[in-house]
């Protein structure tokens, strides 16, 4: 196992079993605003990894294709290796975040209708914001890849809303990203846990994912374990 | 005729002839950067209102509808009153200011194809950038307002091209807004003038514009009264 990446909150591998796959594994690290912020809680790879385990087998079930193979062990997982887009894809049920922030008004708001946004992927530009209509003037993806991602977002989104929704949790928004594996296929990729969505209990409003960290409200591991433990009890 | 609004290039008179008709009036000054950066020169309502007058001529001949009535005097025209829609439209034809600077590029290349844009019309925010997405899901126009403004905004685009093209500008990117007279019909409203658009001579690159004064390049005057004139003389 070569390690291929190092990002934020994980480590990517070759896997020694395939040259299509990689192993990745969840870290203990807790980072915000551009990794400017940094902390790490004892058992939040362990945390993270099961979140999303969950959440990708769920929409593996549901149709959706994945980059997820396999969990092999309580920090790693198995995936299809893929050529990523330079795109992070933010879908929003409710008024939260960047959004609220650059429109002066309160988080909570919900959306006429769910909202998919683009962000270019740079550490050094600061991640901007891009409409779709940017995208393609900067040739930065076709229109029928775009086309496609949108459709995708909006299916997860609320494939998760549904599942998210049993586990008594508000999904207000989240992060997800694409790429390509070997076969041209357009696959969801990355991972999907409380550090990429804003979770909110449905009674009362507690935030339940990375916000408790980037706002100093305290308690974040236990709010991860709580997320675990609800969709573990589905 | 009593004042309405008086903005950073115009003011906005009742029509004592029409309660549905305006007056507007070019003022000769100039702002930049949400008008923190103030300057003027002697015929700066003159040259703008003779190169709006020009280009609103222009697009109603061909079709654009457009608050555009007649020009009363050298720095006065009458218009439709119109209810403004909350956005600023941009239309981009190569890479420059904004977009250029939040992708750590240089101006000047060619876009993949036009690419049309949504301000926020708010000083106290900064007009914060707003994909057709997020207007939608903010409840700010419908869908059908929205695609019937990106529709204009290209078609009105294509049209600006070959004009300025004729006399040997380059429109690199230009500022429109849009609003609906007393009879709900959807319609072209501000004014086109080298505040609101970037323009650079065909050969020189030379900024034919606004960004003399932003950029503190000089001659701003000079070049504002040659787009005149190049008007003019088509």
């Amino acid at each position: 196992m070569n390690l291929i990446y190092e990002g934020k909150g994980k480590k990517v591998f070759t896997d020694p079993a395939s040259p299509d796959c990689r192993i990745v594994e969840f870290k203990n690290d807790l980072t915000a605003f551009n990794a400017q912020k940094k902390g790490s809680f004892p058992d939040k790879g362990e945390v993270s990894c099961g979140i999303s385990h969950l959440i990708f087998q769920f929409l593996e079930s549901k149709g959706v294709q994945t980059h997820w193979i396999e969990k092999i062990n309580a920090t790693q997982v198995r995936v299809q290796a893929l050529k990523m887009f330079p795109l992070e894809v933010v879908v929003r049920n409710r008024l939260a975040g960047s959004l609220a922030k650059k429109m002066g008004r309160e988080e909570g708001e919900i959306l006429k209708q769910p909202c998919v946004e683009f962000y270019y992927k740079s550490d050094s530009l600061g991640d901007p914001f891009l409409s779709s209509e940017q995208v393609l003037a900067l040739g930065l993806l076709d229109s029928a890849t775009v086309s496609q991602i949108q459709g995708a977002a909006l299916k997860i989104n609320s494939l998760l809303k549904q599942y998210f929704q049993r586990a008594h949790l508000d999904l207000v928004d989240f992060k997800i990203e694409f790429g390509e594996n070997a076969h041209k296929e357009i696959l969801l990729g990355d991972d999907i846990s409380p550090d990429s969505c804003r979770l909110w209990d449905e009674k009362t409003q507690e935030r339940m994912d990375k916000d408790r960290f980037r706002k100093d409200l305290g308690g974040v591991d236990k709010a991860y374990r709580e997320v675990l433990k609800r969709l573990e009890s589905l």
